[in-house]
């Protein structure tokens, strides 16, 4: 196996980039007719060479790649970019645009691909890859301060949607193994968490 | 960045191998003063320049890496070998000795550190590098299928010293999000630890 530099792919394989069968939790980012970039935390299902997405409507995400049939998806560790996703958009510091690309992709993403988007039934919609690069492939321990993040949104989103006072006590529950296991980026991560949702 | 094959290092630096500040999940290999090889998970502590381990005693990390003043800390992602090191052994067609090297690593690790290891107080050991091999950096995308193993095998743990019957019942909330989110890996380790703990 030889990696030298970044790798450049057209039609790549999503299992080289960690799009395995099951949901890949990655960060999306979109453009709209106007081209402002988006980014939001969404998952990708995969069931062997089926890959979709669900895509809610209200939501910027699904609002752009209904508008422009695109969607990337940035394969990116980074706790408090999720953080960011989740509740708001980085500002546009955060997006590049690779070249000949019209779709932004997280400068700091490791890896990206560019998937073609379209609607099947209600809320699913059947990703394609057309573009692809691996930019960085870092070694990386399971670190359960770094699940719990992810765990942690989840339930944030949760409770956004239907305000049950029992996804604030996992939050708490979450946190305390964040405060355990996380290294800084992580307890970054929870900590905006929990400002954005005054929790204390 | 350059990377081919293999790349084998004298002192390493743990960064390179992903362990940062917080707990790192990995799992440990060590040999008995009969050679019998050993695989047990273990989270590596990191503070700054400090590493270190909790091992309990009566357990064989503890007794192994005591008597040898040795242990290999493997970077795996398989959430079956982290069941399988949980509640046995695996058998030895698991580990391999590299070149010139007393101590066994796991055949299917990414990657692996030995440590020299000196217990500081109690169950309170110092980790120091000594050498250590990357052997693939494969992309890894967020799954929370695989993220609930971990956190199913901590509960599995937990329910095994303690026997309270609340730790049944977040094992089967993390088996549905496995089940949901996981991949076939995830989904065999999870039926493997409900299968030994006797969950139905």
């Amino acid at each position: 196996m030889t990696m030298t530099g970044s790798e450049n792919m057209d039609n790549p394989d999503p299992a080289d980039f960690g799009i395995l069968d099951g949901i890949s939790e990655v960060i999306a980012t979109t453009r709209s007719d106007a081209s402002t970039p988006n980014a939001a935390p969404i998952g990708i299902i995969r069931d062997r060479d089926r890959l979709c997405v669900q895509l809610f409507s209200g939501s910027h995400t699904r609002q752009n790649a209904a508008g422009t049939g695109k969607i990337v998806a940035n394969i990116i560790r980074d706790p408090v970019m999720y953080v960011e996703c989740t509740f708001g958009d980085p500002g546009p510091e955060a997006f590049e645009y690779p070249d000949g690309m019209d779709y932004p992709v997280l400068k700091r993403a490791s890896a990206w691909i560019l998937f073609e988007c379209n609607q099947s039934k209600g809320n699913m919609f059947e990703l394609t890859p057309v573009r692809g690069m691996i930019r960085d492939k870092p070694m990386l321990c399971i670190n359960r301060g770094a699940n719990s993040v992810i765990e942690a949104l989840v339930h944030a989103t949760r409770y956004r949607l239907n305000g049950d006072a029992r996804y604030l006590d996992l939050i708490r529950h979450y946190d305390k193994i964040v405060q355990r296991c996380g290294g800084s980026a992580e307890k970054e991560a929870i900590a905006r968490l929990k400002e954005i949702m005054e929790i204390r």
